[in-house]
């Protein structure tokens, strides 16, 4: 088979089967098979991966300051043969999801966010010059606009990132950036949440940093604009240095156990 | 750009980055991007998504048959205006990773597995009739040449996984299916698993049941056999009747806790 004869036929099996399962997802059925998030970019093919999960222990930057796992080992190689251990974990520690639960009374759990959003087109708004200068900005409507002249309009499904350049930071008392009273690192201000929300299709967002709003925040805005809409957030994202601003498709491996509030995510870029 | 001359370019990007990659994986050094072990799979693109992982609580069997997760809420949305959970986890529960430290004094942890091995192809061998008629049945040499005559070669990098029929048994008693002494459930015959080492580059095998070897072992020979070598397990995947036996990429999001043998995960196969 010639490979434009394969694109047409991928892109036949998508558009019938994402009229199918359109209209599966809208009866709510909890279908095995989801349509891509994004179609069009999985289409034209990929041909490397970059992983946007920190590797994390008890020293990994937490927002209350405390260690956010503990690993008990319960059985080891040279008495029992093999190795196993059990972990104790805050759900909000390391690459990790927060879930519409997590600031909301009865919101979707991690293990319900629906699997079409977690393979998305996606989009990064580089912030870094500008973060270097001044550890409270955020991303504003403008930055969005600025984004979108450049590249076009954020894809349906999207996840939106934030690249503030705080990854490289993780191991230093920067990252948190804690003053003895506030915490300083990027975020999103409210308004650009909510442009995202009146504006595109757009379905998560995600921040490079501790997260969703900035480290300043006194009421967590941003969290709460976003996230009761049913629309989840990723935080402490790595690598987005390595993904292109737009094109990517990012594979967010949210965890499932029931009724989480979020939890560690293993996040890959498609590029 | 037409359609063949998206194709010819992306698979000259992936042909040039390969060797780039390659290079640099062979220096060993810790790359954040690496090439896709499904280049020629994810070039001809996806449509949709399948959700490969079970949905866990305490219920959810477990080898040992104690729960393998207990949930404890610190803050509720009524009294905090936020919700948070601790979770205890042992790393063998749920659709999970058995990374090649779980049976070998030293193997790499699960955090470890390179990124290049967690983008494969699917590979699905179906047992699923003749295991409805005997439960202590397994995957063998004869049914991996079977494959191999309908489907031609197992691709490097590949993930074989055995489909049992056992995913639809996960709230029943069958799915661990004791008998007062023995577990009983399909697996992987240690000759299978040294017929994929010694003839094939397959990286990870996968099973719908609890383990790798049938629930009769009495020795985990499969485990033993696999794992020290530096290759990778998966045990309690779901939905592998919704996936075809060949042409599927699977993306494995593996726990990446720091010295982990392993953990829960979230594996989708695009399709």
């Amino acid at each position: 088979m010639c490979d434009v004869c394969i694109i047409k036929a991928v892109k036949d099996r998508m558009l019938s089967r994402r009229g199918f399962f359109t209209a599966a997802a809208s009866v709510g059925a909890a279908t095995a098979l989801a349509p891509l998030g994004a179609p069009a970019a999985l289409a034209r093919g990929h041909g490397a991966v970059a992983d946007l999960t920190h590797t994390y222990d008890a020293e990994f930057p937490t927002y209350f300051g405390a260690p956010g796992i503990s690993v008990e080992q319960n059985f080891n190689f040279a008495e029992h043969s093999f190795n196993l251990m059990t972990l104790t974990v805050n759900e909000h520690t390391g690459t990790h999801i927060d879930a519409p639960l997590h600031f909301s009374a009865d919101g979707t759990s991690v293990d319900e966010i629906p699997v079409g959003d977690l393979v998305a087109p996606l989009c990064v708004v580089d912030i870094a010059a500008r973060a270097a200068g001044d550890a409270d900005t955020q991303v504003t409507p403008d930055d969005l606009r600025a984004w979108i002249a450049q590249h076009g309009p954020i894809p349906d499904g999207a996840c939106v990132a934030l690249y503030s350049g705080w990854g490289d930071k993780v191991g230093s008392d920067a990252f948190r950036g804690f003053d003895g009273e506030k915490q300083h690192y990027p975020g999103f201000h409210i308004e650009a949440a909510q442009m995202l929300i009146e504006e595109t299709g757009a379905r998560s967002i995600a921040s490079d940093t501790l997260s969703l709003d900035h480290g300043i925040s006194p009421d967590f805005a941003t969290h709460y604009a976003w996230l009761p809409t049913g629309r989840f957030g990723i935080e402490n994202l790595a690598n987005l240095d390595k993904v292109p601003a737009s094109g990517a498709t990012i594979v967010i491996g949210a965890p499932k156990h029931r009724g989480g509030t979020g939890g560690p995510a293993r996040i890959f870029a498609l590029i």
